[in-house]
């Protein structure tokens, strides 16, 4: 992305760029059929159930003004907004845990001003959101995002880390709570007994431990054994939402020993109920507001902008990182554009605004390159099978698979495919015909898994496509309807969803990967570069690793710190942002070039301000798909829908003829000479594994 | 083992042979040094836990008069004089839970009799166990056990999963009553309100299950990636007791909150406490039962010989399968008569007798392997690097592991060894030293695990010897004295211990990995290929697998069955044994000779009536150790003690040089085509994987 800031150019930019595949975001979405539903219902949960939840907490924190219905209402408005005109569809926008920080704050503040008070509370806030919009609409124009590349890998992993920890936070103060009277509940009822608190409290352990542990072996449900291949399909897709149902039900079992509260459930007003339609009106109110706050509200504005600014780009940028290969550009601009028109309408309507959200936004981009997998690899088998079956020969099948490739593509890719792609798909094509050939004449026909020849071939594409936002912002917006049903969840059973989400995204962040790296017992180390590893495992020193991790790890837990300052805490973005220079001027003082670079490739040190084109960008994610993605595709679909495959690359693996060299090498314990014996490696220069993950914020298990 | 049923000569020929290895037992143990530890406390734990439950049920069910004191103290007892002066020192002895519904039944009976009554009854069971040692006896003498030999693989693995059933059933049982009020507690006390039981049951859940899922992870220890190999040999071998402590801290976590008796606690007298001691005088009254009584006294006897004649005997067979290489040999009449003498000891001071126990028996064999394998290992490894300091030739690298090794072998095989075995280690030693040779040039030294290329090449072995069970058998007798401490485990924790018992001896037992195997997706079968497997998973159909398994469960349910009859249901092994005519008769009626030879191999069909010869056995063990067994090592010290380790035979994988055609063909997933293709089969009629598990309770993870 071109660093510019001239005024508009990047916002005239995006949308020019946006505005070229917009027909084609609808059209592949509708395409996909049914099987859209997945990552849709996936990101819907991811989506949701934090929003419930920090509807709850303002529900408590502002004395019932804002709710869950606020907030979902919000969470689905601005997603539906977004889903439509929006720039980036991949982008998940909700109300986050920052926002609702700020919300308590300025309603303390508010309630105990005598000219202001709980009843202009939200006329106030109106005011803030004026504000923070225009600041936004300020940084949009004057193209600030350019500056997000420089936002590299370690400030992009710190940050996933630091969102993770802070679920996990939430998690476990939500489970200790549940042995705690809540604030504004009656102590005098039944349920609130120590006897019953201490049930409570354990019932909550067992449902939320549940719900956590099964969901984790749910994603994994493709590299069951047991069970057809559809149920693994279907468990893997909509296992989690399943779970929700499964612990549910689970806390009605003992529904009629104990009395009612326990175990405690999402405590929400039905928007019907009288009083939730309050706040809508509250552009009347805002008039009243005194002038002396108007002003006043400049203030939290600047908060709320910058954390808007760094949480939405963010977001945007690890939902496009690398190695998802987007064929359709970012739109960084104007996407904060159009957020800053969706805070003055949540202002104006007296609900919280929402921003683009982590790890939610990534999560769907991960959910969507399973679903393009899928859909690439059905069509794929179904051409294979029917030439097969009409006996064509080689060159036919090949033609027919390669066409049906390309018919899959965007049409935004106009050039003709490059050789590369070309003959890998010939090659492979012809090795799966030819060992199909031997399967048919084998004992067992159904022990052998064409798609899986298949699935080797092909490369990480993201199904890029407007449906499956707009329909989870729908099914946002239906759950204010629903509240009824969503109110028979457990809170515990959403801890244990907290730890799922901040679990699930662990793994494939690199730093995270250092960390296991370094507690890894030295003779077990040899069993990370079996695996896919990324190449900072065989070119830097294990010294200079673990300063690294440990100054990052440092850095971490001064933010994680930094969040637990009362009101100041929600400007721990400043702090991420402030890595940005340090890791710029400072770092390079400590560590080699040549490490840093391995450690968290900056593109500013790669390439100079790489202009941006469509083109040229579309051919790298081509010639790239096909050389190294086959072992980052095993790294997405496989580590983070839970198929366990081998890690070789699979133009090796699948090979029916004589294994190569470099298989017996990849395969043999030797193969570690290769990597630790520098003088082996000078040798065999090119054989360091390719695939290395470089966005800040890697897919994953 | 002949079948002989000559008088006496059974026991002449177990004593004669027993004897002649007598001497070793003590040295062979106390040499292994406080290694000896690990198997001890393992089987210690595994024997003691279930022999406290036992007796806390006896406790209930006799209105106190016996108690988990009387039934360690037979424990202990029995297993010291077993350990001693029995003959097959593998054999773990206790009470078990036949002899519990035996005792259970007995006393209902004479508690009602006015001429028995509750005081007569420890006499009259004195009549009972005189009345059992003589049918033992005759039973030993006559040469009953000549018959184990018919005991094919079918019926060990059925009562093996009988029995994992049986202790499941017994965890479910125990954590359903956490929630409702034990039968001789006071209903009034504050634990047992409906809101303490329900949270003392949510915290039993948890405790259990807590128990279980660490228990079964930390038996996995040797795999794991991180904290030194020291440490991760530490949990490996102590993960159970030191989870059973864990788990126990952690039910003191809420003792401050809730009232006394949650989480509910083992319940047993002291010894030392008024009372305890009446039973042990128990011959005194002997005399005053009436004669009718003591003529009756022989329709229980004769049940609970038949019953401790086939538990014995199947305990001994299953801790000396053949996977084991053991190389002493067995003693099942002359052990048969030491229980006798046992049970009329018993008898005389009134405490329930003691006899062989499944699973704990072959899980000390188990353990033992491990220990075996951990010595081996350490002691080729020190001898091979201090050779390599020395700059010792290969040659002499050679000689030095190979003398090495044989003197680490009992004393008891004199022959010279088998030009087979010394090949083997010759060529691994080349092998290793010249990758030792590139280890030291190596960047980084510590990555490469000399070990394991020892740990390939190590044949199965068992530390046969009589430390480890008197050692567990004095610490069963130390819990008497410990009982203050052992009252502090939750009951619930006991409930974990056993699902885990139950769940730890489910793999390698053929009969579940066929249910396994019948579930798993036709298209995932080939998994199974790729890790060690059994013969007839390639050459029995895949329809006559699973009409045998369907024979073989509805027999298993029939059984289990049968133990829920009332009172006959403490015989049913005498429905396990109608399976030996069953086997022998009518199963080849329905199945075709080769598959049955595959799924349960007999040896009356196979050699008949092989006379034993200790020579011969010996060296039969030798040259199969070598040739099969690297597999089965795998498979029991992997499995079993949880080391992920590669599946090919080691002879191909640790070559250092180009590998083999054979390997790269096992690696491939072509390696599929040549076991399903017959055609190819022909061509390679030696590749099918050797090493297959022919005893009739494999060991596994």
């Amino acid at each position: 992305m071109e660093e510019t800031f001239v005024p508009f150019r990047g916002i005239k930019n995006d949308i020019q760029r946006r505005l070229m595949c917009y027909k084609q975001d609808w059209i592949g979405g509708f395409t996909a059929g049914f099987r859209i539903l997945a990552p849709t219902t996936y990101i819907f949960f991811a989506s949701a159930i934090p929003v419930i939840s920090f509807g709850e907490q303002l529900e408590r924190d502002t004395d019932g003004i804002l709710t869950a219905v606020q907030t979902l209402a919000s969470t689905a408005l601005c997603g539906i907004i977004h889903s439509i005109i929006g720039g980036q569809p991949l982008l998940i926008l909700g109300v986050a845990e920052p926002t609702v920080i700020m919300y308590t704050f300025m309603f303390n503040f508010a309630k105990n001003r005598p000219d202001l008070g709980s009843k202009l509370f939200l006329a106030w806030t109106g005011w803030v959101c004026m504000w923070t919009a225009l600041l936004l609409f300020l940084l949009a124009i004057l193209g600030a995002c350019s500056i997000i590349n420089r936002f590299t890998r370690v400030v992009g992993e710190l940050f996933g880390l630091l969102i993770a920890m802070l679920f996990m936070q939430e998690a476990i103060k939500g489970l200790i709570h549940e042995f705690h009277v809540p604030d504004r509940a009656d102590p005098a009822s039944t349920a609130f007994q120590s006897s019953w608190r201490f049930g409570n409290g354990m019932f909550a352990l067992i449902l939320s431990f549940g719900l956590l542990l099964t969901a984790l072996r749910s994603r994994k449900a493709r590299s069951w054994r047991y069970g057809s291949g559809c149920l693994r399909g279907f468990v893997a897709d909509y296992g989690v939402p399943l779970m929700v149902l499964l612990w549910t039900s689970v806390s009605y079992i003992p529904a009629g020993s104990v009395p009612k509260g326990i175990p405690r459930r999402l405590f929400s007003p039905n928007p019907w109920s009288h009083g939730a339609y309050e706040n809508w009106t509250v552009i009347k109110d805002m008039l009243n507001v005194p002038v002396l706050y108007i002003i006043g509200s400049f203030i939290p504005a600047t908060m709320i902008a910058v954390l808007y600014y760094f949480d939405h780009s963010v977001a945007s940028q690890l939902a496009q990182q690398k190695e998802f290969n987007l064929r359709k550009p970012p739109s960084f601009h104007y996407d904060l554009l159009l957020l800053g028109f969706m805070v003055i309408l949540c202002g104006l309507i007296g609900i919280p605004p929402s921003n683009g959200v982590i790890p939610q936004s990534p999560m769907h981009t991960k959910s969507l390159a399973t679903l393009k997998h899928q859909l690439l690899r059905n069509r794929l088998v179904a051409t294979a099978k029917s030439c097969l079956s009409k006996q064509e020969s080689l060159g036919q099948v090949y033609g027919s698979m390669q066409s049906a490739y390309w018919q899959m593509q965007t049409p935004l890719t106009h050039q003709e495919p490059s050789t590369r792609g070309l003959k890998e798909i010939k090659e492979s094509t012809i090795q799966l015909a030819s060992s199909m050939g031997s399967i048919i004449t084998a004992v067992d026909e159904s022990i052998f898994d064409i798609e899986k020849e298949i699935d080797d071939l092909l490369p990480v594409e993201v199904k890029e496509q407007r449906v499956s936002n707009l329909l989870q912002s729908l099914m946002v917006g239906g759950c204010v309807a629903a509240m009824p049903f969503l109110k028979m969840i457990p809170t515990s059973v959403l801890w244990g969803y907290f730890a799922f989400m901040a679990i699930e995204n662990l793994p494939g962040n690199q730093f995270w990967e250092r960390i296991l790296f370094i507690f890894t017992a030295p003779s077990r180390r040899y069993k990370v570069l079996e695996e896919c590893h990324a190449t900072y495992v065989e070119t830097v020193p294990f010294k200079t690793i673990t300063v690294f991790t440990l100054f990052q790890t440092a850095y971490l837990l001064v933010c994680f710190g930094i969040t637990w300052v009362p009101i100041a805490g929600v400007l721990f973005p400043l702090m991420i942002m402030l890595l940005v220079p340090v890791r710029q001027y400072i770092l390079p003082k400590f560590f080699k070039g040549s490490h840093l670079q391995d450690l968290d490739a900056a593109e500013y040190e790669e390439v100079s301000a790489l202009p941006f084109d469509l083109s040229a960008e579309g051919e790298l994610s081509r010639t790239a798909s096909f050389a190294d993605d086959e072992e980052i595709l095993d790294g997405i679909t496989t580590r983070s829908r839970g198929e366990v495959r081998r890690i070789c690359s699979p133009n090796v693996m699948s090979s029916t003829v004589t294994p190569s060299k470099e298989f017996t090498s990849l395969q043999s314990p030797r193969f570690l000479d290769k990597v630790y014996n520098p003088q082996v490696n000078q040798l065999n220069g090119n054989s360091r594994p390719r695939g290395v993950w470089r966005g800040p914020f890697s897919p994953g298990e």
